[in-house]
């Protein structure tokens, strides 16, 4: 497509890198742009340079934070000595929308995925090995809470298989059947996990 | 949903103001810029500035333009006597796309939406007129290719009260069944248009 505008055309094309934002819709979000007030893509685009420039990671889990220890590392309410490791910090914000835990968490910061060079090295498992071993309270649970893919699956072997000597207690979170889901929809492989991961009824 | 930093609610609060794109989608969004590079968020925020502090309209046809003239109203090889009216600059890059026109615009900026608080006077329409009326090279013929909505019709319609003492043609763009959809699906306003607006097979 050939744009009107040089302005145009750069604008289309750095908003179009964001994932899942193709010309098409970076076109219309620009044009909205164009078509609102000044201030209101002034106000976009200084708390998005703020955001870059003032983001900081908590020193303990590595989860996004406004000060050098997050807010849930740093609560008194939060039971210390079970550990959730999760991928991203999305995933935390999505188990805290369950209120069903009440640990801490250990962010990864991804999975190892060797087609996309992602090896144990670029992940925060030697954080974690090191904060198993020299935490104040101890850490009595791990639970595993990583995507189930192939990719999330071989980060939770290596992870098992780097702390195997350490007298921690490794759980991964439930698979099957997704409540309100229908059975007949579900793939075979999460059915069978769900009747090999079967719980008693009460 | 409760955000890890202050600085994650205010850029997502930011991202969800456009069009189209929820809380949801925005934290997507966010969070991907803080995973990657620094660069990418200030290329990002930078084009969107420039954009926004350089864009400018053609004094012609109120088009998205570089320059005080647009690159349409400038060309030698566009036919100035047929004049497009659309509503908006993304209407005259889809009109652009199909190759099928060659003569110039005339953006309105909007329909007329009681609705929305858009009457007349928001829009391009006296313009229109005065452009009509002092044209250096005589229009013979206004195109009027709005969307066939109720506001669409009604803009529509108000230029053509606007305009009727002049010895212009007015024509609108064809309504009918999309081409490559199927007549089953067509809704009985549009099939009803296609067969009174048929025109001769050849």
């Amino acid at each position: 497509m050939e744009y009107p505008s040089k302005l145009i055309e750069e604008a289309v094309n750095q908003v179009s890198k964001l994932p899942g934002i193709g010309k098409k819709t970076a076109l219309r979000l620009v044009l909205s742009l164009i078509k609102d007030k000044e201030e209101k893509t002034f106000a976009l685009t200084d708390a998005l340079n703020k955001l870059r420039e003032g983001i900081r990671f908590c020193s303990c889990c590595h989860n996004i934070s406004d000060a050098e220890i997050c807010t849930i590392c740093a609560s008194h309410r939060r039971d210390k000595s079970i550990l959730c490791v999760v991928e991203d910090a999305n995933d935390v914000m999505a188990i805290e929308n369950t209120s069903q835990f009440n640990g801490v968490y250990h962010v990864l910061g991804g999975v190892i995925s060797p087609v996309n060079g992602i090896g144990p090295s670029e992940l925060k498992i030697e954080s974690l090995v090191s904060r198993l071993n020299h935490a104040q309270t101890e850490i009595k649970e791990l639970i595993l809470a990583l995507s189930p893919t192939l990719e999330g699956d071989t980060t939770a072997f290596y992870i098992h298989k780097r702390i195997k000597d350490l007298s921690v207690k490794v759980s991964v979170i439930a698979r099957g059947v997704p409540v309100g889901g229908d059975l007949e929809y579900a793939d075979e492989i999460t059915l069978g996990r769900s009747i090999t991961g079967r719980t008693l009824f009460n």
